[in-house]
């Protein structure tokens, strides 16, 4: 491709509203640009990046024996009825009438439409398992789009899901699916983690997620330091504590504390550690007869939204109770909140169970207790792990310690059992004549997130730097003022078409430019390899090649530069 | 691929409700499945056909130097208010609103988005001719989906658009695409006619439509016996009349023709011959002061709705008037109205102006008049082209006459002008350094169609005959009751192994069904070439091979039968 019959759109200055670094490249490198909030396009170097990671995708799908398909975008509404996600479903579906004023959605994944497709077209069991998977355009109308094609609201995916009669073939589908996700980032030279997941609202029994590490992630993944245990952070069980309660020391006392609504100001103005301290938060409730619960975890530990929402008297998704509503069923403010004399079910930690002589809120704006013991102050209250896992702590493997490390989740799969196929009616016949519910498991991968996720992992100061099996091009090529020399010009021509000859992806930078520019732009869009041509290269007879990663430069004979792109990497 | 792994889902039955054999066929051979009205998934062998063609069309569309993009379905209203297309579009176009309430469509089309992208990326006259291409979904809500995937709602389109500064470099592009478009459907192995078109409501000056050729096919074509000359019957021009008006040798008169409302009854019941008759047809007028029009072509000629939008005085998009405002304005009903008299605009085709002594209704119902003259009886009326071409007539090129094809139109070439660059304000500046507004041509490619259109060519009463380039599978393995017989089985395995190594596309039928739900299934399908193997065979050394298109059957050695595969056409 010549840069002069394409549309290469650079841009120098990091833009306005982008912040992330993959959404700054991908618009600085033109890849990408807005016409809505959290509507993209793809111009031509991001498109050709997009189409690799989707042929590598349907390849390693191809290949673990899941078939393509294509279903609509647009979806009819009495599907999701069946179901019951046209009420569950968030303003995230896309609800809207055609010109009859019938109800359709946009659609944001196909579970209903494949469990429709299914329980009409299979009827015995001899047809199963089946896995089937398409390409195609998602559509979630996200409150806050953002981070470019990170979190849009149209974007490419690659959904799957399979049918079984049995366990067994669910399960080997499952792995085929784990080896599959696991070829296609290993394929596009991608440091990736797959990790025990919740399976969260789409409901079903094992998940893992895939995801691209990278300092910038917006997901935490706990992983032991001895083992392949990894699991997100929302799903990592924390450890038990292994010492018991500690017996009472003190009485309890009420300590003013007007100042202190946070436990950093109640550790630092009243000289309590930390670890005496627990923080009580409000959630709704499950049902009308309990509106809100307490749950609490220690002064020091992370509340786990997932691990609370998974509380039967929880509301899920989790959701915190409003200041107003806080003040109006307990009488104080969120800062003085504590279980002494609490008046809604009472959840704590682990780690908070076993506290003694401890500091907690008094129900009582400005007023505190200290010295508080289990079982002599208040009623022994419900236990369960709440918490987010810390590094160093013994993982639950009971192997290593933990570590966490940062990613981007670009692909989920899931085991539904039965939750879509019974409320949609899919059996088949088996062996002996019986109707029976299938099983379901669902496969996902971010197409266009995997683009962004790359960049992330993949880039320095001067613009991305693409991995060989993912890049727009292979090779660039960067003649000096080619325009004031034939020797040049010749060179750089012959040079594409050998290239082109030997079915390398290049481009060729024609234009009438400063060197300056051209290197900066193809340093920006990122390139694995460049070879420049000047006066000099072609007095000696070799061409200067760079390797894009390594910032490495080669000189490379003439006769030798077809043979040595061809095996570069 | 293996039938027991494969989601084959064929019909013996045709379905009802699908009126064309392109979608009675579609659906039995397990191409498509109708999720809603005009919403339809493709299942695997009908996808394995779309990406073919798409394949096909990507690469000729690189061939001709286009550059690929993508552009969102979901597009923002404003654009479409620039443009004036936000109230010109009908109801075709779905406009919905998101979560915040903004305004939104889903894309018919993409000339908005494009030059929006435009005329912010390209500032110089350096970066030009440029042409951007998409292969994207599209979503048009038609009142009446029909035909399966030949008027679906959503359908899958390759979108071209180029932008230019000058005609000559829009004139090569024109031609590079109207070269690309006759290779696309060529290397299909699709029987087509390029065709001068109209270029209708999307405006512009120059155009031509693609036709695969069909009997079924909804457009006409006017070609010339003679010439290379085709256009779309709505475009042919029609032959001016070679004799002279004739004199007037009878009186006008009044009958009664209580019987007759239509020209077939009047020629019949009063003995008057077809060609001294008109037919007078009332159409809505461009503007209030001229609400209505008169538009009269010879009784045995057929009005060109196309040919009378273009009048100044007549409404475009083309709409008849009303009974009920037909009798309100002239006092008398649709088959009583004639021109000796009428109170609106007349405009009479050619071939009228040239009538004598004809006879047309007198404005009063169940009365006509006959022998009729222009200028004695009536004003002179204006003279225009308002009827469609016959079979037989002399070509409108000078060379041969016309005859008449079925078609259905898959492609379509449109130079646009400056028509949405004007509206948009896309101009760049030229070599002076001054402003100019881009010319802009547009392309576009039913891809899914095309599946349907081949279809409509190529089938006969037992199936579809797929021409190679774009089926499914190449060839088909058909082992005859392969349970029962090892030597079946384990040829029958060899086989597929070997065609798999030699990169052909193989559908292997394993399944535990009769030899003759297996053929059926595989004429239905429609596969090139079919392999047959039973335990005559084995004795013999040979495979049956049966050629899906000509019947004809042919012995293969066992060890010529992947090269005979390779090359057979």
């Amino acid at each position: 491709m010549r840069v002069s019959k394409y549309l290469l759109s650079t841009q120098k200055e990091t833009p306005a509203n982008a912040e992330v670094v993959s959404h700054q490249l991908m618009l600085r490198a033109g890849m990408i640009r807005r016409n809505a909030s959290g509507l993209y396009s793809w111009l031509p170097s991001g498109l050709r990046v997009l189409r690799k990671v989707e042929a590598i995708v349907r390849e390693e799908m191809n290949n673990a024996g899941a078939v393509e398909i294509l279903m609509p975008m647009v979806q009819p509404a009495d599907l999701w009825v069946e179901t019951g996600r046209w009420d569950k479903f968030g303003p995230e579906l896309l609800r809207f009438q055609d010109r009859h004023n019938r109800d359709f959605v946009l659609g944001p994944t196909h579970e209903e439409v494949i469990t429709d497709i299914i329980r009409k077209e299979v009827s015995s069991y001899k047809q199963l398992p089946l896995n089937l998977y398409q390409i195609q355009t998602k559509f979630r109308d996200e409150v806050r789009p953002r981070f470019g094609v990170m979190r849009s609201r149209e974007f490419l995916m690659k959904d799957a899901y399979s049918f079984h009669l049995d366990q067994q073939t669910m399960d080997d589908t499952y792995q085929a699916m784990y080896t599959a996700y696991s070829n296609i980032l290993g394929r596009m030279g991608l440091a990736f983690r797959p990790v025990l997941a919740d399976t969260g609202s789409i409901g079903g029994s094992m998940s893992h997620e895939f995801h691209v590490l990278a300092n910038s992630g917006e997901d935490l993944i706990a992983y032991s330091t001895e083992s392949d245990y990894a699991a997100n952070i929302e799903k990592a069980e924390a450890p038990m504590p292994t010492e018991p309660r500690g017996a009472a020391t003190m009485e309890m006392s009420v300590i003013d504390t007007p100042n202190a609504k946070t436990i950093e100001e109640l550790v630092e103005q009243h000289g309590i550690a930390i670890e005496k301290t627990i923080k009580t938060i409000i959630v709704k409730g499950a049902s009308e007869e309990v509106p809100l619960v307490a749950v609490i975890v220690r002064g020091d530990h992370e509340l786990n939204e997932v691990k609370v929402e998974k509380l039967d008297a929880v509301l899920a998704p989790f959701e915190m109770a409003g200041e107003a509503e806080i003040r109006d069923a307990l009488g104080a403010g969120p800062g003085s909140l504590g279980p002494v004399g609490m008046t809604i079910p009472v959840y704590v930690d682990h780690s908070v169970n076993v506290m003694s002589d401890f500091a907690a809120g008094a129900n009582q704006d400005g007023k505190h207790y200290v010295g508080i013991n289990w079982e002599r102050d208040l009623p022994q209250a419900e236990v369960a792990d709440l918490r987010n896992v810390i590094e160093g702590e013994p993982s639950p493997c009971g192997k290593g310690t933990i570590g966490l490390l940062r990613g981007i989740e670009v692909g989920h799969i899931f085991q539904l059992g039965t939750n879509y196929s019974k409320a949609m009616g899919a059996s088949v016949l088996d062996e002996n004549g019986k109707a029976q519910t299938l099983l379901m498991g669902c496969y996902g991968v971010g197409v266009s997130r995997i683009v962004a996720a790359a960049i992330e992992q993949n880039h320095d100061d001067r613009g991305i730097i693409w991995p060989d099996a993912i890049a727009p091009f292979k090779v660039g090529i960067l003649p000096m003022n080619m325009h004031k020399s034939h020797r040049i010009k010749d060179m750089a021509e012959k040079l594409y078409s050998d290239l082109n000859d030997a079915g390398i992806e290049v481009l060729f930078d024609d234009r009438k430019e400063r060197p300056g520019v051209m290197f900066a732009d193809m340093e920006l869009i990122g390139l694995p390899h460049v070879i420049v041509i000047g006066e000099r290269n072609i007095d000696n007879g070799v061409f200067e090649y760079k390797n894009r990663r390594t910032g490495e430069k080669q000189e490379i004979p003439f006769e030798e530069i077809v043979d040595f792109i061809k095996s570069a990497k």
